[in-house]
């Protein structure tokens, strides 16, 4: 059956459809890596069959009716960044672009909230808050490739998280338009105990549950003062330990970072640093002058404690001032002529677990890894009072054959997700599931709880038309 | 149809089965003082058809199976303190007492987790904790006399939870029976981005869900020292704003209390301490001692600069020895000749709302409440970074007239919660919906929200046996 595209055109005049077949494409991925190596092999992908951009969120809630009305399955997409396949379309959808959607409310001093719509850019709205004195304090290394409603579906984490929280705990209050066309408003709210909380079901829900239309978010005073530093733990193991007893002290760095030997070797080199065998350490700490200063002193107390040498500001300054230098070219790295050359195999994968399991999941994925691929990195990127987040990248070079990047992205992949369950850690910790970790999601949530998030599903999208085949979820109920 | 008592006890030979018309009695409400009242005016309470009190988890999946089975509606029971009703039975219902579920798993000192199951007591816990250096943080006024997972299935505050957190941020793993009877297991995770965090959906669910079988708590180190101390501010909205401030400075005392004039003169007169004007403050830093030592530094600084006087340690360690000596005789009061007087209206009604509104909620929940009871006091319990909770105490005398005293009770819940909706507030922070605040829940989540709690409900109990009437969710859908 044809598209009714021209009952959409009367419904949602302000908003912009697109058929034309180049357009299209630009849809047929966002940045997961085996997407971009397929592309880069030739192959044609899967496209949209057209792409709808709204002008406003009345607007976006008329084109949702019309989806809802025609059975047409929808793919939220916003900057089209995320890396693990969830704006891409399965087959037979419509692409809604939420772009347009950018708007930036009056921000709340008194509260420090401000609501914001799903297509802002996440540079943008610091920059909007920095010139009124505020941040969001979210800090992903794509801030200026991303959007918000992105950041918002998929549970994303900042390189300020530790302190700060992630995304999700940041939002106050939350609007989406579910899957029927009506609008389900979770109004701004400090904390409550009026039954379950309702807007959690949709912080990682990849659009499977509807459009985030705006976020209501916390934001913060401009810090006063920021002070990084970094210094050099004895191994890996100590380096945990060392980052967890910085929680428990009671101070909450908003930056605590660890770079395995790896890693850390990749980073010194860059920075032109020679140091001899250990792990890096990055801190950052800030807010009031006195607060940070004191926040440093005990980080510095705790890590000495642990072995840790002192080598002052500049690998934290370095770290900050680079830190965004790498995730916004992604995609370039898989052009042909890109950086790490042609066929590479590349790609990251976060994973998190407890204080007690994190030695045991770092040494199985990080051997999983490395028998499929030729350079394994691991570095822990965010920390919480009961474990954290170890980030890994991971690099192949396949001598221009692409059939062998993409068996080896595969069989990576496949070792190291089955390497961290089995290790008793949790397959994303802020990247989310999209296509990429479908396969592995009935195995990390149980039978109870995959059929759990299916029935509330079928509950809340019985057509099936929202992001149609993401979360794992089957394409189509029976 | 009579309860196939024989077939639970055969698939059940652990589970204790009671159905003595005494037993059952004391089973017909928990600490709702609407329920109190309507006993004390010698009203017969409907009461459960029988309650069950399954010796472990296994027993607990058998009953629930049973019930399945045989379209049994269960009411789940801890300790029978909530102030909502959400433990009383609607009619022709089975509870489902958990005490008996009341082992403490090992705790992981690596990672900082202890598994409990729901009968546990929550200073049982403190206790077990504290003898090995440990403590959960949570500590609500009812400490002595209720348990883990009512406090998980209402989500809990405690009084330190400005730093620490409402009980469902502790929660790190959960595993809940499902209507069902299969098991649903979130594995304690610190975070994770693998679809939406399907536990938060059973923190709040007030048993509709299902029931609460363990759940996985951060624990942390015993703080080396806790500095209490007493302020006060000039007024009430003084006081808010200098509390807000304390958050934004970048520091988390676990306590910050702020009471309004008649609470303060109520404490104070207590106390014996003689004050002029203005609203007592009492803040509780904790820590290692240089910690807690700046901390009160920066809350002392914050306060001082809103004007606030230092009261010194007296009136915050006044506090925290006789913080529980309220809660656990709640029932006692409305008993004849109880402490307040025969036919007495009293309750607590706990709301919350960002900074920006708290001032209108305050003023508007007070004045309803004034125009239908004869004492109202406020104080400020919990703040968040974009809000707080105010908790009110409403009191009454009737002159021995027990249907006065109703009348009252109504048209005061009515009247606060109208006024706490209409401010842009949230109806209940920490207590729960239950029965009490069934009626206001369509409003407060919208027709939207409303829906989406019931299609789920549906989705997950599909004939209506888990704690029907509760959440205000119809008791049978059609």
């Amino acid at each position: 059956m044809p598209l009714p595209l021209d009952a959409l055109a009367a419904d949602a005049p302000g908003t912009t459809i697109v058929t034309d077949r180049a357009a299209l494409d630009t849809y047929a991925h966002d940045w997961w890596s085996r997407l971009l190596m397929r592309r880069r092999a030739g192959e044609d992908l899967p496209r949209p069959d057209a792409v709808v951009a709204p002008a406003d969120r009345d607007e976006l809630v008329a084109v949702v009716r019309w989806a809802a009305a025609n059975r047409v399955a929808m793919v939220p997409f916003g900057a089209g960044t995320g890396v693990c396949g969830g704006a891409a379309p399965v087959d037979g959808a419509v692409t809604v672009d939420l772009k347009r959607l950018n708007r930036i409310g009056e921000l709340d001093e008194e509260s420090g909230l401000v609501t914001v719509e799903p297509g802002v850019n996440a540079q943008t709205l610091e920059n909007h808050l920095a010139a009124r004195g505020w941040t969001l304090g979210h800090f992903p290394s794509s801030i200026h490739c991303s959007t918000i409603g992105g950041f918002v579906a998929i549970r994303s984490a900042g390189q300020a998280s530790t302190g700060y929280g992630k995304l999700e705990d940041m939002v106050v209050g939350l609007e989406v338009v579910l899957p029927d066309g009506t609008v389900f408003a979770a109004a701004p709210q400090p904390q409550s105990a009026v039954g379950p909380d309702l807007k959690r079901l949709f912080l990682g829900s990849e659009g499977v549950f509807g459009i985030i239309s705006s976020a209501t978010l916390h934001v913060r005073p401009m810090p006063e003062v920021t002070l990084d530093r970094g210094f050099v733990a004895p191994d890996f193991r100590t380096g945990l330990r060392a980052i967890r007893d910085i929680l428990r002290a009671g101070v909450t760095p908003p930056v605590v970072r660890l770079y395995d030997e790896t890693d850390t070797a990749v980073v010194f080199s860059g920075q032109g640093i020679e140091v001899a065998d250990g792990c890096l350490i990055i801190t950052g700490c800030e807010g009031r002058q006195d607060v940070a200063t004191f926040t440093e002193q005990v980080v510095h107390e705790v890590l000495s404690g642990h072995g840790a040498t002192d080598l002052g500001r500049e690998p934290g300054e370095n770290w900050r001032a680079n830190r965004h230098n790498m995730s916004y070219r992604f995609a370039e790295y898989f052009k042909p002529g890109g950086a790490f050359g042609d066929a590479v195999t590349l790609d990251t994968m976060e994973v998190a677990g407890t204080w007690a399991r994190l030695p045991d999941i770092y040494a199985a994925v990080r051997a999983a890894l490395a028998d499929h691929v030729d350079l394994v990195l691991a570095h822990v990127s965010h920390a919480y009072p009961s474990g954290a987040c170890i980030y890994f990248t991971l690099g192949a070079a396949n001598g221009g054959d692409e059939v062998r990047a993409l068996e080896r992205y595969d069989a990576a992949w496949e070792a190291g997700q089955q390497a961290v369950l089995g290790a008793g850690g949790t397959g994303s910790h802020h990247h989310g599931v999209g296509l990429l970790r479908a396969p592995y999601l009935r195995q990390e949530l149980g039978e109870v709880g995959f059929e759990l998030l299916a029935r509330i599903k079928d509950a809340i999208d019985p057509d099936g038309v929202a992001n149609p085949g993401k979360l794992g979820l089957p394409r189509a109920r029976p």
